[in-house]
């Protein structure tokens, strides 16, 4: 139980304009270039922010690298065109993009068509007199959408009917399919209500050229995951050439969005953690499949989808995999592993699920992909997605290259086959042939064991010929060439590993975590609270003098100082606002502890210990909250356990 | 003393050649995209790499960020084209670089200059039969100079001179200057005997173009410093309102170099750590500078190096500083703490100078910096730069936008000040002159105190007159306007803070690190072994079943286990390769601990402990071992005792 449970979050209704304001004057993150006008979809951390993404990265980093021996990298994000051209994203890495045919703006075509048959379902809705539905709708469209006005009209059934069909499957058309809905359903640019243009695709890499020459293209990368792939030899042998094994890197990745909305969940560059796990792909097995076997994730299925419904699955990982929604133990494992990974950091359950992607909406590498999605006030957002990329990037990559991209297995017991081989002699074949002899081998070659089987029992016969592609024929006999079956043994099996991918999108992770964190006091509505795990708040401990006497420097010293060697992050507050402000102030960075220091502090070497999510205040000796402390930070014991061990403070009203 | 410093490292000479194959071999790094051919200045880090790199930045983190209470920022790489126009990058950040008049090859004019001169040098001591220096000759040659074939020429002593000169201020000297040189002293591209153009500047920032209009430029940014600057205000009033106070931040930065040679010691990507300390302009002191003015680092300050000179100074800091040679106590400051880190990495002292820049060669920004060279196999490098910004980058950024940045403090005494001001009456102003009156307002305006006070005088003897600059003159009387000397009280001082840089490239000082820690032992000379110390070791113990009997197992899945739970990250090596083999090559990878499961470990429940540096072994329970190895971990004790606590194993021979 975190001490977060204990008390009741839902008081009040949500307020996003409070939390927005929060997070910016508070500086978890603001708009970047803020006073150059600011750049859509550029963001900056500050030291709150800064400091939750480290913790969040830490969480990750002992969850996934250290748990599993994962092998990390640190790869360029500088990466020359070939390699992307290899992986496809240059020809597809792209979104369909319309412009309004008067004044030039760009929209993205599939927003654009949600944006307006979602506000035209609304206006139907208010003509019919429907109450609007609660905020919780079961789609991802606050997000994406285009923001367009609702006007009360009502619509045909069957037309109601069909927007909702396209809507369900909104991530699922191709470009010509959105011109199109387009056409067909008259959307405009709701701003200017004039026309736009066919969807046409815009890369959502960024380019720029390296070195002095201007000849060398490159892009930056959208996404860690080459760098892990073009690596892959290199791995294979750190590894020692065994399989599976998994790397895995946290760094930068970037995308030239068209018109990036929605604060840090739709950003031009972004925080990623991705692993790559090679795999067998005779065997996706995986050894530690016990372990997650019975987490009940909820499940939303593609089948389910194409009918344009959106309910969860309630089944167990382990039946998922059984009954083939979930292609495969590996993937099956990791689908829980995320699971685990983000409730551990805060995300709430019940605004959590895994949604397979539709086939059209698979990115071009995935055989099997699904994404957890975290719902918010912007609706459900993918925050990881869960992919089997299967052997497609090392085979491309291999074929470009001509390197050879493959892990070998030994083989508890060879494989013996037996086929016919052609031997030719090599002094009467030349003499006979001439320089017609390669192309006559050359035909050779292409035999299978049957024609080979053919040949042989005519030469043992006699004679036989040879045709080649331009219809001239030759004749064979056992003086030039003989045929007999031979015996092959197999020891060593050579195949192309298969990739399973989690890709975690830290910067909706983290933003997803402070809705899912965000509320307020039932006394103070007008502050909020965000109720951040221990092991991910910014800030541990807050140390607050109860007033700026000189008196309590030694003392907040000496703590500090013990925090700071027992590796626990804390703040002093010694600013003049009253201590309940201070205390409020915290409740916004999500400060789980404060450790008050005052006259008694200094007479009996006693502090107080405040709790932010109970407001709870206990006492006791310095040293023993300090190690109370230490022991909540490090999750081996609760609040309520503390609470056993440190006495309740009766003066709570005084200072709080 | 670390464990490292009780055996000698210098028993045999450096190997580069060897180091560079233990670094690939091993994968600390890789020329990234290597299947495709490789991309000048683009490196991968492989496992051992990312984890040396990620301690580096976790002590850095604590010796700076967390020691200092500094507010760390995560910004945006990609910056809109007006920041940098700003900062002067746009303008200035540029490298000089000549065409060969025939291929189109292009060289950066410095590194040509420099090669061609050193070559013809060394082939005039040869001519002279002169021996060749010592590989620590004290240039920071190598790093730079294109590869120049020598030929044993000799030279006029006034020649050998004027190279010298000139060698000693390469990186002084402009465009124009080094274009006279390379006419003067017949410079060619050494590679094809073919002139070269007049140096022409090349910028080192790679753009690109942000979102689907292709009118918005960005450029990908070469220093991180810019996110700190343009979120000072937030910055501030995040600190309260206070100074001085620091940002900080980790992250990746890029320069599109002409020519990158020298592995990671000139890259096009890479990892920086910035400090940017903001701090009265009036009071650069440091309340913590008592705490390194007795260290004496190894400074080389400007006027030397003027002179052609290279010697070190061998004083305090506290001595530096009070003698001006650094400019500031928070300058001074800096380069102990920064003195200081490298130490604790494992930098070796005497391979660390501070440099101070002359004046053509500081960064357009800079009033004073200081760079940490370290010296290699490549020469004296700069690693860290530390520089007073001064004013300069919230002032230009202040300009640009309007939006005031600066700092402000309550004066202890209000400055009282006593002046002229001359009071209109609206009135009669405007009746007199009508459209004329703003332009005499504005010509008003522009009196200083002595006028103003000689126009008192007239008015109260009668009358006077003002002219404009367009020659024309209207009277004033008393009816129009008066003058009075009031007197105002100043309780706020504003001003614009200074900046103090301290600037890691960690890159550079991962690679230095490596070469310093790099030795062979007498015994093998085939193979390398890297002392790290342990906080930066990128694996802290190796775990080592003598067998691949599957009695070990448990054992092994339990001290894993145990020193995971105790934060210590391990590896287990369960090849078929020799126990030696095994250690040896962990010792490549600079793991200083293995523990040793054998059949004693099964049955009397007791492992043996080696030592990296030593090979000593030590023997004890799995769990007194395991505690030991937290506490070398921790730093709270020396291998030696160690050694007290845990018995020699005389079985040492049977396994290493």
């Amino acid at each position: 139980m975190t001490a977060a449970s204990v008390v009741s979050k839902t008081v009040h209704p949500f307020d996003k304009a409070q939390l927005d304001t929060l997070l910016t004057s508070r500086f978890f993150f603001a708009p970047a270039f803020e006073i150059y006008g600011g750049v859509a979809g550029l963001y900056d951390y500050g030291p709150p922010g800064s400091a939750l993404q480290a913790n969040i990265l830490d969480v990750w980093r002992k969850h996934f690298i250290i748990e599993e021996n994962m092998l990390e990298v640190d790869t360029t994000i500088m990466t020359p065109s070939a390699v992307f051209e290899t992986s496809g994203h240059v020809a597809k890495f792209a979104d369909w993009m319309v412009k309004d045919v008067e004044t030039g703006e760009v929209l993205r075509a599939d927003h654009l068509v949600e944006g307006v048959l979602e506000a035209r379902l609304k206006g139907d809705k208010e003509a019919r007199g429907v109450a609007e539905e609660a905020a919780t709708e079961d789609k991802d469209a606050k997000k994406k959408k285009k923001k367009v006005k609702s006007t009360a009209v009502e619509l045909d059934d069957t037309v109601v009917a069909a927007y909702n069909t396209i809507l369900a499957q909104i991530d699922n058309y191709t470009g010509a399919e959105l011109g199109a809905i387009i056409r067909e359903h008259d959307i405009k640019n709701p701003d200017t209500n004039n026309a736009v243009s066919e969807p046409v695709q815009f890369n959502l890499m960024f380019d720029s050229s390296i070195g002095p020459t201007g000849k060398l293209k490159g892009y930056l990368r959208p996404e860690t995951a080459q760098g892990h792939f073009v690596n892959f030899n290199r791995l294979l042998g750190f590894n020692n050439g065994r399989l599976p094994f998994a790397s895995a890197q946290i760094g930068r990745s970037f995308r030239n969005e068209i018109s990036p909305r929605a604060g840090l969940l739709r950003v031009r560059e972004f925080t990623m953690a991705e692993v790559e796990h090679f795999v067998d792909p005779e065997n996706k097995k995986h050894a530690r499949f016990d372990e997650v076997k019975q987490i009940k994730a909820r499940l939303l299925p593609k089948d389910v989808q194409m009918q344009g419904r959106t309910e969860i699955s309630e089944i167990t990982i382990g039946e998922a995999v059984e009954k083939k929604i979930i292609d495969n133990e590996t993937l099956g494992y990791f689908v829980g592993r995320i699971h685990l990974f983000l409730l551990q950091i805060g995300i709430d359950p019940d605004r959590l699920r895994f949604r397979q992607h539709m086939p059209n909406e698979m990115a071009h590498y995935a055989a099997d992909c699904w994404d957890a999605e975290i719902q918010s006030s912007y609706g459900w957002i993918e925050c990881v997605g869960c992919a089997d990329r299967s052997a497609y990037d090392l085979s491309v990559h291999s074929k470009r290259t001509g390197q050879a991209l493959v892990a070998s297995q030994v083989l508890a017991e060879p494989i013996v086959t037996e086929r016919a081989v052609a031997d030719y002699n090599k002094k009467t074949f030349g003499k006979t042939f001439g320089r017609d002899m390669p192309a006559i081998l050359e035909a050779l070659n292409k035999y299978n064991d049957e024609e080979l089987m053919k040949l042989k029992g005519e030469l043992d016969a006699g004679t036989s010929s040879i045709t080649l592609e331009d219809g001239r024929s030759f004749n064979l006999t056992k003086d030039l060439l003989t045929v007999e079956r031979k015996t092959f043994k197999q020891s060593v099996r050579e195949f192309t590993p298969n990739v399973i991918e989690p890709s975690f999108g830290i910067g909706r992770i983290l933003y997803s975590l402070l809705e899912h964190s965000y509320w307020r006091r039932e006394q103070d509505i007008a502050r909020g609270v965000l109720s951040f795990p221990t092991c991910v708040a910014p800030t541990k401990v807050l140390l607050v003098p109860i007033s700026a006497n000189t008196a309590f420097v030694p003392l907040i010293r000496e703590i500090s100082s013990k925090l700071r060697a027992a590796g626990i992050s804390a703040r002093v507050d010694d600013s003049s606002a009253t201590i309940g402000k201070r205390y409020s102030r915290n409740d916004e960075l999500g400060t789980p502890y404060g450790i008050t220091i005052d006259f008694a502090s200094v007479s009996k070497n006693t502090v107080t210990l405040r709790e932010r999510d109970t407001t709870d205040q206990r006492i006791g000796p310095v040293d023993e909250v300090i190690a109370v402390v230490a022991d909540l930070v490090q999750g081996t014991i609760s609040w309520p356990e503390a609470c056993n061990r440190l006495p309740a403070y009766d003066g709570v009203q005084d200072v709080d």
